[in-house]
């Protein structure tokens, strides 16, 4: 039996609800030796409160030593072990900007870029153009036709769009054309089983249209695709958890990460604070809730410690109005680590802690931190248990077995 | 390879004895914020001086946020991982009253329940007779004869029973007919495939029979029937581990679990003292002791915290008896954790402690706790891998691979 049939079998019906409050990128480390991480130099009276009165531990999001991208990663925070379910750039991107994506269709990340007169690369990002010159450029993509399938052009933002192709018997084991470098041409399509192979047809002369139609908006006048990813076969947070839930995210990511796994995305604005009042505007709707907040991880990216450090102490602010409503349950995480000193993901597990009323085991931690972490009650623990004491503390699951 | 083979594989023979003592239920929960746990408040002078010479840590039976019943949370500690083995209910009960359950036979627990003139359940335990009605009602039951099965009804204790249908190609994916709640019948017995069809026919018989038989030992004049099951097909103890084993337990349910994988069970009578003269008496005959103590468990279910402080403390002073063998592995864990705050079982790890002469790395915990035990050199373990450093620190374990 696995997890999610586990769950199904012993989960119960509750009025009790879970908040998810995930601080992308959460874990760091000091930038110099004998130092401390962001969120120990961080000054967080509201999270070790919570600390105090819940218990706290580190998550592993994939495999110790496995850096995760934010699709493991989260995949990973909703339960679903990311070495099972594997989801493409593709589908993330179209998801994050709203598109009902169909069992027939084929998601992929289209960059635009700038192309010299060779047909050689130039800029990889073509300038990064305004939102009004990726519209425009899309506006011209949206031209082309090609028979036998159905094209959607979208736009994202700066040199990032989505291309979605409909059709049958299309296949998703199609390589990236965006040779990651400049001064060399976009590679060909290629698929690696006769149905990518049809897909990859699609895509080439996609391609070849695009240089003709685009040439007028130059520099944004060529384009690369990646993340070639059909719809995966996913059950959703409501099938495996009888959870009603809703994401309140800003980026496109993370509310397609959410809409992956069936939950409601909602319309928070740009603002933590706009996040937080739409939680008190549906508290009544939902019985789940997934807050994302994606600054501790764009400034541990960054390389920029003390911002890093400041965007903690934001988020810290906001926790009282969010326990002011309650919540049976309430976890702060991440879904992977981005230490400043990296400027990327990494590995290193992520400082959690999950308080409710009465089910905590108490430890010995009074601050939060990964120091503190590892002393907790939760140990080190594999990220996609995390739902199953969510679970369990929210009242929600029965015993298994006489 | 899994587990098992792996041992099978790897294990070498000693004269070395393992002691498995169970306190039912032991990891608890403080009951005010900020307090300690049952095992935390009792004095435990003996449990001390085995975790100062030995290794702690934390088993978790099944998964986290799992709460295991006695079933899986005693396959996990006898190494059986409880996902993959499932016993059902019926056979835990027949095989806890010494019925020799074998190949051709599903196992069935009984209820004995007061019926009204309309046939609607009044009372699901029938007032929970004594044992002598239940014998009455028993032996009434054991005239019931179904052609083409052979029955045999056993009495348990209150308004509990067991029956035990014997006949070829019967199956055992039957519903309980037990409808957990007053005011309604019984339900009817359904098959979910062929051959469970034909145990439900048998059941249906068996049932309409058993209320003839039963009207003149009113109030105890209905019955329900649940946990369906065959004997599942399982590695014994020797088998796997190559150690010969006792079961030293008074509770039947216990002693099912020891025999489902092929323990002896033996019989110490109803006292802890029964149980600890009993290991003593056959001290020379086996390689392996299970001691089951269920008064941790229960006085958590009756959410009697100084009471299970004081059986925690009953349970300490036993020890030096124990020791007094000279064990050379001595374990003292629970199956699960029943905190009497929640009056149930629960999912938090179980404190765990293992005493070996010569093989214990120390650690720095001088107490036995759950907040000492989280800092126990055996970390937070998956408690089907007990019984690998059982089998390590007892000198029964090879290498694996040159």
């Amino acid at each position: 039996m696995n997890t999610h049939e586990l769950i199904q079998t012993l989960r119960e019906p509750a009025t009790t609800k879970i908040v998810l409050l995930v601080a992308d990128g959460l874990g760091g480390l000091p930038v110099e030796k004998g130092g401390k991480t962001e969120l120990e130099t961080a000054n967080t009276p509201n999270f070790d409160a919570l600390v105090k009165d819940g218990v706290c531990g580190l998550s592993t999001p994939v495999l110790p030593g496995i850096t995760p991208g934010s699709g493991p990663g989260h995949l990973s925070l909703f339960g679903y072990d990311p070495l099972e379910y594997r989801i493409g750039r593709g589908i993330l991107e179209a998801l994050g900007i709203n598109f009902a994506v169909g069992p027939k269709d084929v998601c992929i990340r289209g960059n635009f870029c700038t192309l010299g007169a060779d047909g050689k690369i130039t800029d990889r990002r073509a300038g990064r153009p305004s939102n009004e010159k990726n519209a425009a450029a899309v506006a011209r993509l949206r031209t082309i036709q090609i028979p036998g399938v159905e094209l959607f052009v979208e736009p994202v933002r700066e040199h990032r769009f989505v291309l979605v192709i409909r059709g049958d018997g299309l296949g998703d084991a199609v390589n990236d054309t965006d040779p990651q470098q400049v001064g060399v041409a976009p590679l060909k399509a290629e698929g690696a089983d006769p149905a990518s192979a049809k897909t990859a047809a699609v895509v080439n002369e996609f391609i070849a249209k695009a240089v003709e139609v685009l040439a007028p908006e130059a520099p944004t006048n060529g384009a690369t695709l990646r993340g070639f990813a059909r719809m995966p076969n996913i059950a959703t947070f409501e099938q495996v958890y009888g959870l009603k839930a809703a994401a309140i995210a800003v980026y496109p990511m993370y509310k397609g990460l959410a809409r992956l796994v069936g939950m409601d995305i909602l319309d928070p604005g740009q603002t933590l604070q706009g996040q937080v009042d739409t939680l008190k505007s549906v508290w009544d709707k939902y019985d789940f809730f997934f807050l994302h907040y994606k600054y501790t991880d764009s400034t541990g990216e960054d390389g920029n410690f003390p911002a890093k450090v400041e965007m903690i102490e934001k988020l810290d602010k906001v926790v009282p109005q969010i326990r002011a409503l309650n919540p049976d349950v309430f976890i702060v995480t991440g879904d992977h680590s981005t230490p400043s000193r990296m400027k990327s993901h990494s590995w290193h597990p992520v400082p959690t802690v999950l308080a409710a009323d009465a089910t905590c085991r108490p430890d010995d931690v009074a601050t939060f931190g990964e120091r503190d972490c590892l002393r907790g009650g939760l140990g080190q623990f594999q990220g996609a248990h995390l739902m199953l004491l969510a679970m369990a503390h929210a009242g929600r699951l029965g015993k298994y077995g006489a």
